[in-house]
């Protein structure tokens, strides 16, 4: 196996090159990201410099590449939309990043990393899919050169409607850059590297793939310059701000910070899902343990310092930390490096920047956000669970017609109604012995042997207050078939944990055998679930008998007492 | 085994029997958790006769006892003391009643029977204690003669404080019965069977202990006339109305069932939860299976009929249905003959009743209520699980100081979420041979054999969205202190479920693995989980084998392709 740790004094070569090549992405994607959440787009480049160097300080993983992020801007745009009329859309980005990364923060202290679980994989889906559409449509306008905008598809709508009625709702010399380039660059996607492959290496072909969006940058600049686009009504990214990022304490209002909080503990739970998922994945790859906690610190740290910095609220960034990756980064330094070459690269190129048009930082981000979505999932859950794949198509309705705040939380209620149901309906296997071995199962789909008067059973579930009161129905019934039953082994691998009420269901099943002269005996009850029995004392109610395996159980060989 | 079904010719003697037994309890009750719900007496006798007869021609348990009910009372008074101002409280009542029924009929024809498991036994505990402390406060001025009544405790201090600043808080003549019968009834309770025994047969000494609440309020009766109770001030229960039966449509006032609409789904859930576990622990002691969603007919049948009939919601009752076995009734129609003697009782006592005090029907409540109250359940469940334990406690105090309402849906809030952090941080052990057989445990726990190169774990829980995440890290962990693995085995004896994002999981930790050069097997996968994983195609993509037994697995012998 190669060592996954060779020596630092190389790292630093590598870093800077990483950095290179993901700030380069950077630039258009930080510009992008701000227009999408409906913000300046100078505070895009804001959170993707200091954020940067506090999560190098604090963070966990060494290439997630944090920063401004498309379901982030997104969420962003829909927490901070409804306050439009009453506060300035930086100042609640500002509020609402600072939140974020305030709840992180108390999240780390207080070891609620476990949270993140509350996001299944169809909710994740299904948001990634739903948002991939709603970010797709929210673009539409810009890139047809319409006013329209909107907070969702409802919102865009009748601001679309409004805006045909007062006049032409396609500004055609915009709508040919933005076609023009979208076209550009779904056809570079789809055939680039296949078609440079003919004539270059491998790595080759894919740098030249991935330059493409540069490329098509560079172009349009250019286009406009020479035709002076502005002239002719193309809305332009214009003269950036010098950067000179400027800091200041989030304003401290009550109702603000109160209105903003429920968005600001979404964004911090997807925002820590998200990154978290992608350190993790590339870290085991990389043999690196990513510690959730740690993550979460330096997710909080990013987002204090974006919220000190007129930024918006930052995360890690899937398309951004693969390149980093693939790059070579070695440390977390990486991402410093990057926010150093961003800003540098900010000032250089300012003035040709400034002739970009807008609509072709649209088409830049509907394209990978289209080919990131997990449209392939949707059929496969379908295959495997028809009711997570309903979840799914659910999840991503709701984040497509209405908000991806209210799209997650019917996401999350209804995964843990789908988990507790089926906890209530456990499968119970009567099983037998497979001939010639000491092991035992169900006897509907193998051929077993049984023992004579021993009614084996394995209850597919732990014994919690969801299912505990089936316990005895569920024992009764195997007996009808079994009238000369005279001990009932439960076989307890499946048995995680016994809660209040699963004991309490024990307990009855207990006294109810032995009403009829049966003795209830248990095999194979795991460590962890035997030391809160002994716990409870369970000795002075439990008369049965325990043993180390069900073989032994059957033969009714070294059983034990409680 | 004796049989359980006897010859039907014996049961119409036997039902009587218990029936007449059953309705000298019923008379006392009906009237006191009346009064205890803040409704006039008689409507316990209304409620006590036709939703009998429902229940007899629906319902499911042969020995369940229906009618009014102390908890039940106590919830009806939380639910329609709030309206006092708008409507008669015996309006409100009814409209209750038929909403319950309404909601049971619901709950029987969509198969919501599963719905009951979420009162876990912590809160049913701490719900039951909460309760009986609720209902003895309640009628502490009942007892003492004082006017001061309250749906809680804060209400009731209050309305105390008042009542105390106006006139005397305590009326002596109503006291001395009150306290008087309560000594008597205690008294009884703790010593009058044991006393008894000494000269009497055990079951007659029983008959004698439990008549004794009879004889209380006989000897109330005739002291209240012999002193002319009522012109000292004492309140007395007073002419009843001749008991026919007023019968009519609940009112229909939309804003009113909307009012009451939650307090009836949650008397519903209530009923239905108390009422089966009587039935069914009683059933399961007969040798008889009972229903779920037959029970939740003939409940919802009882409650319809005591909307349409002037009563109350009503529901099982648990000590008139363990009297009601012990009496030996045998079939539903002893409720039915209950019914009849409770309506002939009615009429031949009126004369007598109607000089009985008020607050002799506080004790006779009071007094069985705290004994029924599962005080003990905190120790054991402190022993077993301080969390539950917490958890019951919790219910308890917000049962007293709040309302049975909130008290049960933050219990069932927490049980939620105590259930899944526990799924979310799973136990995983590292397994190796117990010598001399084929049986696996872990190696921290037993004696046991590892097999060089082979790495065998058993995570124990299912694999589901609240804790796949975390099966690539907890397998990547083990592997460090095992570098020479080639294969890791997963006994899946434990894993109960598998949902999408667990398969997920699965697939990230192969393909984690084999970049290492590892390859990962599965043992003992349960047949469900089979059939589920191979419905979503998983051949695609899983390389690894399956074994039918762990020590196949180690062995590496006869290992199956997916």
């Amino acid at each position: 196996m190669p060592d996954p740790h060779p020596p630092r004094h190389s790292a630093l070569r590598e870093d800077l090159l990483a950095a290179a090549i993901v700030s380069v992405l950077l630039i258009p994607q930080s510009l992008a990201y701000a227009l999408l959440a409906g913000l300046p787009p100078q505070v895009g480049l804001y959170a993707s410099v200091l954020p940067l160097v506090a999560y190098a300080l604090v963070g966990a993983s060494s290439v997630n590449a944090v920063g401004p992020a498309a379901v982030l801007a997104l969420m962003t745009l829909q927490a901070i939309a409804p306050l439009a009329g009453q506060v300035d859309p930086s100042v609640a980005a500002v509020v609402l990043a600072f939140e974020v990364g305030l709840l992180l923060a108390l999240a780390a202290v207080l070891k609620l990393d476990a949270l993140a679980a509350l996001l299944s994989a169809p909710v994740l889906q299904g948001f990634s899919v739903g948002a991939a559409i709603s970010i797709a449509l929210s673009q539409l306008p810009a890139l047809l050169g319409s006013p329209a905008h909107g907070v969702h598809l409802r919102a865009l709508l009748r601001s679309w409607w409004e805006a045909a009625q007062a006049g032409p709702a396609v500004h055609l010399a915009t709508a040919a850059f933005g076609l023009g380039s979208l076209a550009l660059l779904l056809l570079a996607r789809r055939h680039l590297q296949a078609l440079a492959a003919r004539w270059l290496s491998r790595d080759m072909a894919q740098l030249v793939a991935r330059s493409a969006p540069l490329v098509v940058i560079a172009a349009a600049i250019g286009l406009a310059w020479a035709l002076a686009a502005p002239s002719h009504g193309v809305a332009v990214v214009g003269r950036l701000p010098t950067l000179h990022v400027p800091l200041g304490l989030p304003m401290l209002d009550a109702g603000l910070w109160l209105a903003l909080l429920p968005s600001a503990a979404l964004l911090a739970l997807v925002t820590f899902v998200s990154s978290f998922a992608v350190a993790e994945r590339l870290g085991l790859q990389r043999g690196e343990h990513v510690d959730g906690r740690r993550e979460l610190a330096g997710l909080a740290a990013s987002n204090l310092v974006a919220g000190l910095s007129s930024g918006m609220p930052v995360g890690g960034s899937f398309s951004r930390s693969a390149l980093n990756a693939d790059a070579g980064a070695r440390t977390r330094w990486a991402g410093a490096w990057t926010a150093l070459f961003l800003a540098i690269a900010a000032v250089l190129l300012a003035a040709p920047l400034a002739w970009l048009p807008r609509t072709v930082l649209a088409a830049t981000i509907v394209v990978p956000v289209l080919a990131a979505a997990e449209w392939k999932a949707f059929g496969f859950a379908w295959r495997y669970s028809r009711r997570e794949a309903l979840l799914m198509g659910l999840v991503a309705a709701i984040t497509v017609l209405h908000t991806a705040e209210w799209a997650l939380g019917v996401g999350v209620v209804i995964s843990i109604a789908l988990m507790l149901q089926h906890a209530a309906r456990p499968h119970a296997a009567l099983i037998g012995r497979v001939p010639g071995t000491e092991h035992y199962r169900n006897v509907e789909r193998y051929a077993t042997e049984l023992t004579p008067g021993v009614l084996s059973l394995r209850i597919d579930e732990s014994l919690l207050f969801v299912n505990a009161r089936l316990l005895p129905g569920l024992v009764a019934r195997r007996l009808d078939a079994f009238p000369d039953t005279r001990r009932v082994v439960l076989q307890m691998t499946p048995v995680n944990r016994i809660d209040l009420s699963g004991l309490e269901a024990l307990s009855t099943l207990q006294s109810v055998l032995r009403e009829r002269g049966i003795r209830l005996d248990l095999s194979e009850v795991k460590g962890p679930v035997l030391d809160g029995l002994r716990a409870a004392q369970w000795a002075r109610w439990f008369t049965g008998r325990l043993y180390l395996s069900h073989h032994q159980a059957v033969r009714d060989e070294q059983g034990m007492a409680p």
